[in-house]
């Protein structure tokens, strides 16, 4: 994801296609991650959502792009996508979302909304920030109500300790050390725009936002706090963590279990126009 | 559940055992509910719990009373329960609930704390109140990420009817007209402390709480107020339905999925002292 996201040629849909854009809600738990993947065996919300999408056009190939293509047992509440349909479809909104609804069951993954957008609207490109909330259960016993959507940590975690680490990586850096090795962005600078730590009861919430997101960055964002709540690092040590440039520097990818991808940002929103 | 939970004669621990309190939070989808069955191949909380604690003793018998004992599909966050050990079994409050929640794996119930009791305290006859969150997930699209945890409504709600219809049920009644035709109470009189109906985004939340509630009285009037909300019913239905003390006057029993209980209170709560 470039941090420079303007549309590009060939971004825009063909005239032969009717652009729609549709949010959606999903439980990670069970897929390989949003990228359809050669082998039929893997499961992806791609796949799923492209499938239904067929099966509503009686077989016509409806491609899609996401603002977000999360890694497998990642969670959204608020992911964007947009599916290329045949210019000959005709379908209402309400058909949209329900029909897709329909083929994509029993699997956990809706259409929340769907609105025809223009030609030239890009899920992907079109889009000016991402929000994720990453959450931890802290307490003794392993979650019972939240399984697969909570990272459990059982060690009591100082929130003011993660939250004065966190004011290290606020604004605009150089994220090679939080940037997953196969990270395939050709920049590492990102501007995060928030990142806040908070507790909830038992629950430790780390919220972010920023234009995009190199890989992992979130997950191994959490995973360095972690340590930094824990007392196993002082909070100096994340900034020098971030200075370094190593991914070697900083702490370990948290679980993708307590990761939920919860709004993408448009300057022209289709859903709440 | 007799209105009157005073502790009864043999209620009490017998000097041959130490009696603990549980905390525990559960998923009740994969379960046939707390009680115990005759049949093996039907998982119950009761049975877990029990099998757990017979492990950590190494095959002594360890029986357990709730304070709720909850249906099918329904869950907790806050369920109490005693469990008797024998007294010859010293274990510190960590091993109970470390140990039962091993032994319970990878089922999704789990001891939040565990405490040692006096012999006449008592989860189910100590209990002055029980809390209930009745959730229902008021939107077009079916739940993907509470999937089994709400009650999936698509019609939309008019929750200020449903908190005007909630006020007749409020207080000391013949409930009669919400209770299971097969609920085992002697009186159907209930007092109800709480019955509150409030808009969370897409979720209508009914909280209610009271010293002890008839078998489905949570779900049946769940299921009654969502007729009112949907506007098929007048709210002062509501109050017509509970002066007739005939169920069939009342709507019908909501499913469990969208109960929870979230708290029992005591005079003597082992768990905040």
């Amino acid at each position: 994801m470039p941090e420079a996201s303007a549309p590009r040629p060939g971004d825009a849909a063909p005239p032969s296609v009717c652009r729609w854009a549709v949010l959606m809600e999903y439980d990670g738990r069970d897929f390989i991650g949003w990228q359809r993947q050669p082998v039929d065996s893997l499961i992806s919300i791609q796949g799923l959502l492209e499938g239904a999408a067929r099966k509503l056009t009686a077989g016509r190939n409806v491609p899609s792009i996401t603002a977000g293509r999360t890694d497998a047992g990642v969670h959204a509440s608020g992911q964007v996508a947009h599916l290329d349909f045949p210019a000959d479809v005709t379908l209402s909104s309400a058909t949209v979302r329900d029909g897709l609804n329909f083929y994509m069951k029993p699997h956990p993954v809706v259409i929340l909304m769907a609105r025809p957008v223009l030609p030239q609207w890009n899920a992907r490109f079109s889009a000016n920030a991402r929000a994720y909330r990453y959450r931890i259960l802290n307490r003794a016993a392993r979650p019972a109500l939240e399984v697969g959507r909570v990272w459990h940590v059982k060690s009591p975690l100082d929130v003011s300790l993660m939250q004065q680490a966190a004011s290290a990586l606020r604004g605009r850096h150089d994220f090679t050390s939080f940037r997953a090795t196969a990270c395939q962005a050709r920049s590492p600078i990102r501007t995060l725009d928030q990142l806040d730590v908070r507790r909830e009861g038992e629950y430790v919430v780390i919220e972010t936002r920023a234009r995009s997101f190199l890989h992992h960055q979130v997950r191994n964002m959490a995973g360095t706090l972690k340590l930094v709540g824990e007392g196993r690092w002082a909070p100096e040590r994340v900034e020098q963590a971030l200075a370094a440039r190593d991914r070697r520097a900083a702490g370990p990818t948290a679980p993708p279990d307590g990761l939920c991808l919860t709004e993408v940002g448009y300057e022209d929103n289709p859903f709440t126009r």
